[in-house]
């Protein structure tokens, strides 16, 4: 097994960060299932979220998404996420749960609709100061669910004039990452549907707008590295919201879908320079019926696999093989890389870094799963809504 | 334009359940936005659901969700809608809503949670009996999220069991019919996935159990009028949950996302004498964005201009170039009748019954929608989970 | 019925231009079916496609393939056109079928390849030149088949550097227009997937290059309507390759498989002042199993159709029920235009033209697919190879 | 790592059958790459196959084709299979490239090509006596590409017939498999689209006919390994023909494009029994850009490595996981044997059958793939229509 110093270099440069929402409870229009020892405030979500970053030591920061984390104040959540061993990552905007959102948020046919959405979009870059985040995330739901509802274009138009307002609200050390989605909960024309909307959008913005990818938010065969290495090649990939799914934007784990694309992926992140800065890597997902905290824990032990596995492709002969047009010998370098059992390589990159081999049964011999189940009794679980 | 007795007689047997739940609340995870005048119970539900049917004369029954719909007195509820000019029609079990079901309901693993979810399917076979309910339809939200985490195949031995058991309960003249669907809530494997499944169920039970198609419930190309017209040769098309969509099961009004489809789904239903009884015509659907009254009144309308399309089809010319193998000329026929404008017909169709010709209009015209909006205030508004 | 002069303006605006290759034999991996009377070269497929604008009045043009309509002197097959009523239309290149781009043309590894693809593309505006073509129509087959077998990134280098040499070439009155497939034959990556790879190129060259839309080359759930309306807001869609899928890349004829997606597509243009030139309306569609001829008409007249609701909608109405967020009432203005039968309309625009009523009908009375029936005899019938 | 009797005998008992025609040409629609040493005629195409058999030990079986492999004597050529350590398998009917069957074959409107067509069907049971092939594979091209152009319900009537017909010709030890296709080459409605279709006829039949899966016939999102751990507890799975895809009916190699589903289908497998006898595994690809041979031999190496995963699988601690509804304790199970290395394993099981423990790169240094190339010189390359 090669364990060279490239591999290492590269599972240290990969940071992952961990989603509040993640530990709060999530479902689907049909049922929220619940569960023992679930944060009720952002303090015990960022304690959650500590966790992950304790057993694994690659989920350093957490994504906040207002309003489900407000609180009084952001700085005090901050040195919060700071004593437990964390930082926050990316501020995630919400306009999409007010009733005032049914028809659209910023790009709504009322005009003071679109005036409170953005507002909200510039109290996040508030929060953003306020806890030296550095990454806005905007996600819109907007969209129409019938033919003829609203203008297509219109709805551009109005998209268009709030990304100004907010991009020239960043300051220096921010940036925005413009997130796209093919529908849910718009179900007939969404906004901003696919990585090209969201490219156009960024490149009349400037520099510190970029696109970031959702591994969810795609058509059904679309190939998602190919977007991956379009957008680092433009230099415009803003970030990953990671999670997997064997049909729509199901949230499910990342890499437990299809471990293979997620290889691929990072295979393209690699290439691309990804792992060199500038590219957020965010768990988005959704524990529906499996604990959160380990969910998350195995999430990012996937993503490290995914990576390892990247970084152990041996490139010099894949370039040599595809450069001779050998097909199957080129696809042959790449499946070797993938067919390696990469877990004793990062048992042992863990053990270096003083941790645990294993991340999931250390933290089930911690007892922390057991303690906050006793301890977080009363009190409203936080969820989507909280 | 033909006016045949062959279309008016096809209109007339053509009655189209509503579905209690379209008149409460509904959203996606989301959010779920809420509208002034939003029935608050069951008996409001139905006071919705009868006018539907009074201005299109075209939907006298409306179907129950238990434990959604929940009363005191099911006889009581029946006599309530008896009053209104409509009467109940299927009762629809939910197995999905209860925590115990986190992990299925007759397929969980464990077998006291199988047991309750049975207990509850029996239970609404009760209902049947006390309202006069023939038709018990079975959605399973049953499945798994992850690869390994349940046994596929033992859960199908645990859903066969159950039906069995609910089959042996069924009276003379009840019947059950079966749903399927390809994802969501689960997102790994759904139990009942598609039609072949749900049809091997129903032919191991017997005559009274049959298949019913949900036309938002298939994977992307999914040929549904082959699956119509394969079931009716067969015997085992028990019904339609109808709406559509765009992408999943996206649950908008029927018709509206591509009348072409409903059309097809309709001749088929047509050609294989569907319209003879035995199937049921149900709307399943969530206006989330919509006004739910005129959303039913609309979607009834949609149906019944497909409905009268297929009939129009000019069916011995249409066999003439089927048997000739001249494509263009067959395509011709068929497209010759879903180019028609059938709302002139459909407006006669409604005079002649002593209905307003325009539903829509009529609805909006009678202050019904204000009435419920005034007198409504208070209480907790219907929604899925009350 | 509304028998606006918007309406007729309108109609008379959109041209539909035939392909060359429809008239000769097409079919699937599986089987080429072959027919009486198909054309044995160039000259007599342009007679085809005269006949169909003989009796639509609205197909001036045919657009060629290169080398399939490979010729002595470009400029005798133009004078053959005009002699027959129509002109050339866009130029499309073939780089897929030489043995030598097994791996690609363009972005094939190998730099011996790519130069003799640029060639041939250099050699199309030769064709250009010669024909007067305003039009080069690209389409790349390149891409890979396995992960691992080339460099996704390089190969964007390579296209790119393709593109600009092309562009660089292309007269003051010509232009280029950039087709995007998701994929076939590339059934892994393919170079240019989607619109907002088009897009990205063509931003680059600048303004003499725009996106084309092929309405068969999306994954399954694509807003087809929402990439043309963001392409002519952008001021990038270059035109339209139109045919119609059930799955994949059907290549049925346009309108066959979902007219109503069509008439949102028309709808989008005639929005976008799509119609006030500048967009190519071009079929591309194959004729597999039905008479190539009649085919062609029976699109033309779909597209006519689709164009002619689009061109109903009561625009102002729809703005108003827009603005008020009125769902149901701007979708029923909308529905409202499709719902109409617009053949008489259209049967009526066509005789005040000087055509008969009715395309298919008058084609079949004339007695032309007897004659070429007859008449061509021996030779070999063109097709995709030849 | 478990090296257990269990993966032994497993392994041992997996055989897969390699297809005639993957060692002819292949290609899309656009094109078909030729490429030296392809064989000229059956007695070629056998070689090559036991060339496969040769280096991995594990395809001792060849399926033919009717027409392409059409010879004078079956018996000598199953002779020369013999002679060459291998055996025919599977006899695969094609009633798809005949002008005859442009409008279907078994179901087409002319009971002439239908009577025709199961002229032919018969025709290959002939040819299983005289090669003691046990296994007639049906797949039918048949459908409709134009809704309207024919009658889907008579076109199963038709169906039945003719399976009826062969299924009364099938010897004692002879066997029918029925395939199933979403669609290619008919793009509306195919006639045996999904198992469904596929199992209600091959029940009515009787127990000599089953359902086969091939992996690349499903609409996407379909879970593979359901239909066949449901078709397994039906007794109803006739067997496999492998490939893989991302986009349609790509014909790719088996495990190339989504390996972990590969061996979640070889987990369902094992779980259901199906390495015990009665299940056939044939390949079916395409390898249109990448030497054939090899080709065949990697497909053999992936579903044996997915198979050997499949073995691996812990399935006491699966079952206690399941059985607790442990979610990611079942998961993390299942996942650790699809993240084993099994490639030293596998090579260990060659060795000990007395095999080189890469039967690609002793393919390489064969010199085999050299001398065919030099030898066959001349002649006409076989091919889809050879």
């Amino acid at each position: 097994m090669r364990w060279s110093t490239v591999v290492t270099a590269g599972l240290r440069a990969l940071r992952i960060e961990t989603p509040s929402w993640a530990y709060g409870n999530s479902g689907t229009r049909f049922k929220v299932f619940t569960r023992k020892g679930v944060p009720r405030d952002p303090y015990e979500k960022i304690a959650d979220a500590a966790q992950v970053h304790r057993f694994t030591g690659a989920a350093p920061t957490v994504a906040l998404h207002i309003p489900w984390d407000r609180v009084e104040s952001y700085s005090d959540l901050a040195g919060h996420a700071r004593a437990n061993g964390v930082a926050i990552g990316a501020i995630n905007s919400n306009v999409f749960q007010d009733d005032d959102y049914m028809l659209g948020s910023v790009t709504n046919p009322d005009p003071a609709v679109r005036r409170k959405a953005l507002r909200h979009l510039l109290d996040c870059v508030d929060v953003m100061d306020a806890t030296g985040s550095e990454v806005l995330k905007l996600w819109f739901s907007d969209g129409t669910n019938y033919p003829g509802q609203d203008d297509i274009r219109a709805r551009q138009d109005r998209l268009a004039e709030a990304l100004d307002a907010v991009y020239a609200r960043l300051g220096d050390h921010q940036r925005l990452v413009l997130e796209y989605k093919l529908f849910e909960p718009a179900f007939y024309a969404t906004d901003v549907p696919d990585w090209g909307t969201a490219y156009a959008h960024c490149l009349r913005l400037g520099p510190k707008a970029r696109v970031v990818v959702d591994t969810g938010h795609h058509a059904p065969g679309t190939n998602i590295e190919f977007i991956v290495a379009f957008l680092l090649r433009e230099g415009k990939l803003g970030g990953f919201d990671l999670n997997s799914r064997f049909y729509a934007d199901d949230d499910l784990m990342a890499g437990a879908a299809d471990p293979f694309q997620l290889f691929r992926i990072m295979y393209e992140v690699v290439r691309g320079g990804g792992l060199d800065g500038g590219v957020a890597f965010m768990l988005d997902q959704c524990h529906n019926i499996e604990p959160k905290i380990p969910g998350q824990i195995r999430s990012v032990m996937n993503v490290q696999e995914a990576a390892a596995k990247a970084l152990l492709v041996d490139r010099d002969a894949l370039a040599r093989a595809q450069r001779e047009g050998d097909v199957l010998g080129a696809h042959g370098v790449f499946m070797d890389a993938y067919g390696t059992d990469v877990r004793p390589l990062l048992a042992g990159f863990r053990e270096e870094a003083g941790l645990a081999p294993d991340p999931m049964a250390a933290y089930a011999a911690s007892g922390y799963a057991e303690r906050i189940a006793a301890d977080r009794i009363g009190g409203r679980q936080a969820g989507w809504e909280a």
